[in-house]
């Protein structure tokens, strides 16, 4: 296996020419406390890789069945393994949220205008991935000003993502939970040019809550019964 | 003359049923020290109020003249008092910034894409005044979905503020002067409900260079030989 990045929570390797994303036991928080938000290494906990994978492939495999054309080919829970397509990410990596309850960082921006928990009507925006710059918020014309996405691609990803995150809601709705927001990333097929849900789509991507209670990311499978 | 609003360097005060903005002697910056970008008064400076009520009356009457509709009527130099047309603001304040060249806040956020004094091609975004969340930056989903604005609101606004953006850009060319970047801020007339070009258009609101040396807010007067 040779290991083409590494990542925060996962490395990105090829093996006899498939491309895989191995699931490492890392997580993301600040300061050493887990948070979804939050952009640096806050610890390790045996089982970490293996748990997100599981929920990845729940929730890849019921998106490509919806239709979404997504990065995901199949999972080797064993051995902390994803094959993946291989995709090249747009500029140096987006961020798409998509939003159904005002919590999190649209607070902290826009608590002038509303208030914790209000709904948001699958509001979306994304922001650039750059640990050194806290992950800053870019507009549809500042995406085209600096030549990562086009107007087109543009639209095509707020839609699908809005899409996906619909999707993810309902099917979280069936286990009896509520999501309140979730991010995704989107990449390009370096043979085909075709837009690809990529990355994961674990319980580190999302805000999802039980009655009102928040579920930490490594808890979502057991509510999911995997 | 009843003040109607406090402002940090104008009132809003009304007189005879006319409305007029009283140009103070304060000034806004960072930590006392003086700064377009600041949002806190960092001192006051005599005579600053008529400098940008000065310079004000001269971008105004060009804009007027060039067909944009904006809500000054005339000005009173020796008392301070632009006259003003009766508008209110979109929510609770917005600026709107257009950028010919990458600094400040736009260097801060994407300086992993671009670098100071990159050209740009009218960029424009939208910040709302929020002194207590460092003014931040809305998407036009975000105004949209907060009801601050609706999609032809916006798009209104940020085509007319890119027009006046190059106005203001070609006459400080006539001068010799560059014009890296500019904020304005729209309203809404109370009577007709159109959308006019609001608040002031001095230095402090832009970011002007003459032969590559940044200009101070006060000294654009003496540039433009007023």
């Amino acid at each position: 296996m040779n290991i083409i990045y590494k990542g925060k929570t996962k490395n990105l390797v090829e093996s006899n020419g498939k491309m895989y994303c191995l699931f490492k036991d890392t997580m993301t928080g600040t300061d050493g406390v887990f948070d979804t938000g939050g952009n640096q290494v806050a610890g390790s906990k045996e089982g970490a890789g293996a748990e997100c994978l599981k929920v990845s492939k729940f929730f890849f495999e019921k998106i490509n069945q919806a239709g979404v054309k997504t990065h995901y080919l199949g999972a080797d829970i064993d051995n902390n393994l994803m094959e993946i397509e291989n995709c090249s990410v747009f500029g140096k990596g987006l961020e798409v949220i998509t939003r159904f309850k005002a919590v999190g960082s649209f607070i902290r921006r826009y608590g002038l205008y509303t208030k914790e928990g209000q709904e948001l009507n699958a509001y979306s925006e994304i922001t650039l991935k750059d640990d050194n710059r806290e992950d800053p918020l870019i507009t549809k014309e500042g995406l085209v000003e600096l030549n990562i996405l086009s107007e087109d691609e543009y639209d095509e990803i707020i839609r699908e993502n809005k899409k996906v995150a619909k999707l993810v809601k309902k099917i979280l709705n069936e286990y009896g939970l509520e999501l309140y927001d979730i991010k995704f990333e989107w990449g390009r097929h370096k043979d085909s040019g075709e837009v690809l849900l990529i990355d994961e789509v674990s319980g580190g991507n999302m805000r999802a809550y039980k009655d009102g209670k928040y579920i930490e990311p490594l808890e979502l499978s057991r509510y999911l019964g995997l």
